[in-house]
C-alpha cells in the first residue's frame, strides 16, 4: 500500500513537472494496480486480534517483502519505457530498496522527474525497512551475531514483541525523517534545486546513492554540498539507536559505544591514508586531495556510493583501501551495508585473543566489546557469518567472471552489490554503470543485493526445504 | 652445517660441469665460510646431556633457522654475480627455503649448473624443514589449530618430546627422499637430462617450483613429463603421515582421512571446472584443456608453481579458480603452503554449524572432522588464524600497491608468496617473474614467504616484546 501511494505521489509530481505522457501513465497505472492489490489483500487477511510473529514468519515477511517490493516497484520503469528490459528494471528497483544505488540508467539529467522521484523513493522506503530490520527484527531472529543488540532496542520495553517492534520502528523513523528534512534544507541553501535536494537527501540518509545526475554529485562541483552530504552520509552510517539516545540528551552515548569508536577510527584512518596517497600521486594540492579522499571514503564506507571523482583512475593503494571499506561497511543498526563494524570489531578481537592465547596458552581470554564479554555463541556466530559472506562473495564472483571482461570488474561488482554500495571499479566504476552487463549477470547481482541487505541468512533460509516444512 | 655441505657439493658439481670460475668461487667461499661458522658454533655450544626444548626455544629455532638459512644461502648468488643485488638474492633464497618458487632470475637455461643445483637444494632442504615443522613442531606449539594433529605424529611414541621429534623427522624424511628418487628415475626415463631430473624432482616433492628453464616445465612440452610431475605434486600435497601409514600397509588410511578426501574433492572440482572453461574459451580440443587445467590446477593448489601455460591469459573464471586455490593450499603435514585443507574444512564446518543453529536455535551442534568432534579451542584457533591470515594479506597487499602497477599484480604477488606458491597473475604472471619489483617490495614479499611458511604466529611472535622478556 505504501508503494502504491508512493507511485501515486510520483504521478502527481510527474504531472506538475509536465513529464511526457509515457512517464505519467507509467506511474499512474502501476500505482493504481499496486494499491488495488494491496487493498484486496488487506481486506482478505484482516483479523481482529493482533498477531504474534514466529521466527519463520519473520524470515518470510522480510525476504518476500523485499522481493515483492522490487517486483512491483519495477513496473513504472518498464511501463514508462525508461528501462524497457524487465530484468534491468527489477535490478534498478532492488538496488533502490536495498539502498545499494547500482544503476542501469543513463541520461538521468533529462529523465522524467516523476520517475527520478520514484527511484529516490525506493531508497527512502528501503532505508526505513532496513532500520526496522536491523534494530528490531534481526536481533530476535538470531542472524549472524546480531543478537548482541537484543537488549539495546530503544523505546518503552514491553513484554510482547510485536508492539515493541512497532514502537521502535516509529522512533527510528522519526530520526530518519528528521535527518532527511534537515539535509533537504541545507542542500537547498547550497543552491541545489528543491527537487534535487529531496532526491539526494533520500539517497544520502538511506545510504543509497542514486543521483538525479549522470555525473552524480560531481555535477555540482560545490565544496559546501560535498561537506553537507559527507556529514549526513557519516551520520547515516551510525547505529540509529545512538542518535535516539543522543536526542534524549545522552550525548555521551556516542563516546561510550565501542562500535562507534571503531567506525570513527577506521573512517579517519582510511580517509587520511587515501589523502596522502592522492596528494602524492594525482591530486594537485593537499586540500583537493582531502576533499576527494574524505568524500569518496565516506561514500564507500557508509555504502552510499555517490561519486565526485572517478576513483577508478586513482592509484592502486587508494583503490585497495576503497575495496576494504566496501567489505567493512558502517555500523549495525544504521542504513549502511557491508559486514558492519561490530562484526569487524569482534573478528579483530578473535584474532587478538588467539595471539594472546598463543603467548599464554593457559590463560582464559574472553572476547569483549567495550567492557562487556560477548557470549561464545555470538562470537562463533560472527565467525560463521564471515565465512558465509566470503563464500557468497567467491561464488558470486565466479559467476560474474562469466559475464565480465576482467577479474577486478567481477570482484568489485559483487563486493559493491553484496555490500550494498553501488559503484565498483573497472567496468562498473563510478563513471560507468551496470547497463552493459547481460541479463544473467544482472540476476546474480540482484540476488547479491538482496542477500547482502538481508544479512545472508534471512534470505538463504528461504532456500532450505526445512523452512517450508511443518 | 648442512647448508655448508650443500654448497660444497654444488661446488663439486660446478667443477664437474666446468662452470665459469665466478660460479665455482661463488659456491666454494660461502660454503667454506658457512661450514667454518657452523663448526665453531657447534663446538662452542656442545653439551653432554640432551636438551629439552621449551615453546619459546621452538619459536626461536624455527624463525631464526629459516631467516639465517636465507641469509647464508644467499651468499653464493651474490658472490658469483648471478644475482648481484643482495636483497634479490635473499628473496630468491627465502623463496627456495620456504618452497615458494618465486624468482628474480632470468637466463636459467644458460646459468651455471652449480648454482642451479644450489637453488634446487634450497627447495630440498626447505621441504625437509617444513615436514618436521608441520608434523612435529607446530602441533606442540599450538599454532592456529594445528594442535589437531598432536595425536597423529607417526613413529614410536615416547614420553620425552625431543627424541620423538627426531624419530618422526627421520621417518618423514625417508618418505620424502624416496619420493624424490622415484621421480628422478621417472623423469630420466621421460628423456629429461639427469641434472634437470634431479633439480625438478627436488622442486616437485618440496612443492617449490624452481625450474632450470626460463619456460619452466613448458620447455619440455611432454605429456609424459607433465603427468609424472602432476602425480608427484599431488602426492607432495598430502599429509606425509598418511604416506607413512600407507607404506606400513594401511592403504585404507587415505580414504579414512577426511582432510585427504576434501583435498581430492576440491582438486577434482577445481580442475574440472577449469577444463570446461578453457575448452569453451581458449583451448582448441578437450584433451588440451584437460592437460592444461589439471597440470596448472595441481601446480597452484599444491603451491608448487611450475608452469606449462601462461595462465595469466586464461579467461577470468579460471583465473579466479586459481586465486581461490592459492588460498586453499594442500593438506597440513605436507610440504605445501596456503591456508591448508584442514583449516578450510573446519571453516566450512563453522559456516554449516551456523546455518544449522539458525534453523534449530536450541540445538547443540559440534564441529566434527571425520566423526570426531573438534575441541572448541581448536575451532576458535582456526577462525582466529583465518582472520590473521586475511589481515596479513590485506596489509601486505596495501604495501605492494605502492610498488606494483595494478591491483591484480599487488594482490596475487602477496597471495602467491604468503601461500608459498610462486607465480601470481598480471606482472608476476607465470611467464614473468619478480625481477622488476623494487627492493622495498622484495623485502615485503620475503617477509610474506617467511610468515606464510611459519604459519604466521611462529614468526609474528618474535616481534612481540613478550617473547624477549623473562
Amino acid at each position: 500500500m505504501v508503494l502504491g501511494l508512493g507511485m501515486a505521489s510520483c504521478w502527481g509530481i510527474s504531472m506538475y513537472y509536465h513529464d511526457p505522457a509515457s512517464a505519467q501513465y507509467g506511474l499512474a497505472i502501476p500505482g493504481i494496480l499496486t494499491l488495488t492489490i494491496a487493498l484486496i489483500l488487506s481486506v482478505a487477511t484482516r483479523t481482529k486480534s493482533p498477531i504474534d510473529l514466529s521466527r519463520r514468519d519473520g524470515f518470510g515477511i522480510v525476504t518476500f517483502g523485499w522481493l515483492f517490493a522490487a517486483l512491483f516497484g519495477a513496473a513504472p520503469f518498464v511501463w514508462s519505457g525508461i528501462i524497457p528490459n524487465p530484468i534491468g528494471a527489477v535490478f534498478e528497483t532492488m538496488s533502490g530498496f536495498t539502498t545499494t544505488g547500482a544503476s542501469v540508467m543513463w541520461g538521468l539529467d533529462q529523465a522524467p522527474k516523476g520517475l527520478l522521484l520514484w527511484r529516490a523513493l525506493t531508497h527512502f522506503f528501503g532505508g526505513m525497512g532496513v532500520l526496522v530490520l536491523c534494530v528490531a527484527i534481526l536481533p530476535f531472529l538470531g542472524v549472524g551475531g546480531m543478537q548482541i543488540f537484543r537488549a539495546e532496542m530503544p523505546g518503552p520495553s514491553k513484554d510482547r514483541l510485536t508492539p515493541r517492534i512497532a514502537n521502535t520502528a516509529k522512533l527510528l523513523w522519526g530520526i530518519y525523517v528528521a535527518l532527511c528534512l534537515v539535509e533537504i534544507v541545507l542542500l537547498k541553501i547550497g543552491g541545489m534545486s528543491g527537487f534535487d535536494a529531496v532526491c539526494h537527501s533520500f539517497a544520502t540518509v538511506a545510504t543509497g546513492g542514486f543521483s538525479t545526475r549522470d555525473a552524480s554529485l560531481g555535477f555540482y562541483n560545490s565544496v559546501y554540498i560535498e561537506v553537507v552530504v559527507t556529514v549526513f552520509m557519516f551520520l547515516a552510517g551510525i547505529n540509529f539507536s545512538l542518535h535516539y539516545r543522543a536526542l534524549r540528551g545522552n550525548l555521551q552515548a556516542f563516546w561510550k559505544d565501542s562500535e562507534f569508536l571503531v567506525y570513527l577510527i577506521i573512517w579517519a584512518l582510511a580517509c587520511t591514508v587515501m589523502t596522502l596517497n592522492l596528494w602524492h600521486h594525482t591530486a594537485p594540492t593537499l586540500p583537493s586531495a582531502i576533499r576527494a579522499a574524505f568524500f569518496t571514503g565516506t561514500s564507500v564506507m557508509t555504502t552510499t556510493g555517490f561519486a565526485t571523482a572517478d576513483f577508478d583512475l586513482w592509484p592502486a593503494f587508494s583503490k585497495l583501501v576503497l575495496i576494504v571499506l566496501m567489505f567493512v561497511g558502517g555500523c549495525a543498526g544504521s542504513t549502511s551495508g557491508g559486514l558492519k563494524i561490530i562484526r569487524i570489531h569482534i573478528l579483530l578481537k578473535i584474532a587478538l585473543r588467539e595471539i594472546r592465547l598463543f603467548l599464554q596458552p593457559q590463560a582464559i581470554v574472553q572476547v569483549k566489546v567495550g567492557k562487556k564479554p560477548v557470549e561464545a555463541g555470538i562470537v562463533s556466530g560472527i565467525a560463521g557469518f564471515f565465512v558465509i559472506y566470503l563464500l557468497t562473495f567467491v561464488a558470486a564472483s565466479a559467476l560474474m567472471c562469466l559475464f565480465m571482461p576482467d577479474l577486478i570488474s567481477a570482484f568489485t561488482s559483487v563486493a559493491a552489490t553484496l555490500g550494498n554500495i553501488g559503484p565498483g571499479l573497472a567496468s562498473v566504476g563510478p563513471m560507468l554503470n551496470y547497463s552493459q552487463i547481460p541479463d544473467a549477470g544482472l540476476i546474480v547481482l540482484t540476488l547479491c543485493m538482496l542477500l547482502g541487505r538481508l544479512e545472508l541468512y534471512t534470505a538463504l533460509v528461504i532456500l532450505l526445504p526445512h523452512f517450508w516444512k511443518k
